[in-house]
């Protein structure tokens, strides 16, 4: 499926709702555990995904639109949410993520990006060249892939409480 | 974890708005894909939690609470969606899921399980005995597990748009 901006949007405005569905107004002994060391809960993943809003995605893609002669994105912090979200409750995070979302969402529309300014190419710091839709495209798929993992920490939790059908529920294992 | 009711319900509870959150209004480019020969779209997922809820949890919880001499569940069955969601929208598969699940989460709490009715136990066609908290507990971790598929049939989409990023986002390789 190549990426249209339209269907792209469709579904990052749809994520901060997703995440309330799941999460908002839930006990601690599902938002809080996580799949063991060096792992994260779906607390942490939400601080994470507040973290993109604030310093990834829209940044940089300014630095792509800007073109400017360094082009070069400063490298995501993967670990920012343990210290920015300390302190904080986990439907505070929701709220802050929604109204980042909101703003970011509001910026792009903004920007009524054509499908040449799709193509303008800024330097990732490991990858090198890269697009502006990779970028966008990557933006849609990082919110699924922690959706997804959202649930799977969830379903973790209850890996010896299913029994024996453990065998048919593999995201227990993953 | 241990398996508590409380929680497993606040789950499941969840689970129409959050699969409404994630389809409700999406294109058939995102709801229709799946992830190549004999794997499930969205809306095939959908369509299977259907099939569940008509079939599956409640059907087997009264086989268990009967403590009839034959306790023994009919097999599921996991391709029923294709001829039940047959002209169906997914808007009207999200509604029908949504009153079904209601339902059987009015059977559950009019039920007022016990500790002591939680261990009961009924006979899975394949695994053998198994125990009521067993069957409440995979019921959420079923739901956890079709929200997670959903959201990597969706990444999946994504694949070559991503470009280099996907070194970084095992989900569509998953």
């Amino acid at each position: 499926m190549e990426f249209k901006l339209s269907e792209g949007v469709a579904v990052i405005e749809r994520t901060p709702s997703v995440l309330r569905a799941m999460l908002g107004g839930l006990s601690p002994e599902w938002t809080e555990r996580d799949e063991g060391p060096e792992t994260w809960s779906p607390f942490v993943i939400v601080g994470h995904l507040i973290h993109g809003e604030r310093t990834d995605w829209i940044s940089r893609a300014q630095i792509i639109l800007a073109q400017g002669s360094d082009r070069r994105f400063t490298p995501y912090d993967r670990l920012a949410q343990f210290h920015e979200s300390a302190g904080k409750s986990l439907d505070a995070l929701l709220d802050e993520f929604a109204s980042l979302r909101r703003q970011n969402l509001a910026v792009l529309a903004d920007w009524r990006l054509t499908a040449d300014q799709l193509e303008l190419t800024g330097e990732h710091p490991e990858f090198g060249q890269v697009t502006l839709h990779q970028l966008l495209a990557t933006w849609v798929t990082h919110d699924l892939g922690h959706i997804a993992q959202i649930a799977r920490v969830m379903a973790k939790q209850y890996r010896t409480a299913i029994g024996p059908w453990r065998a048919y529920l593999p995201i227990v294992d993953r």
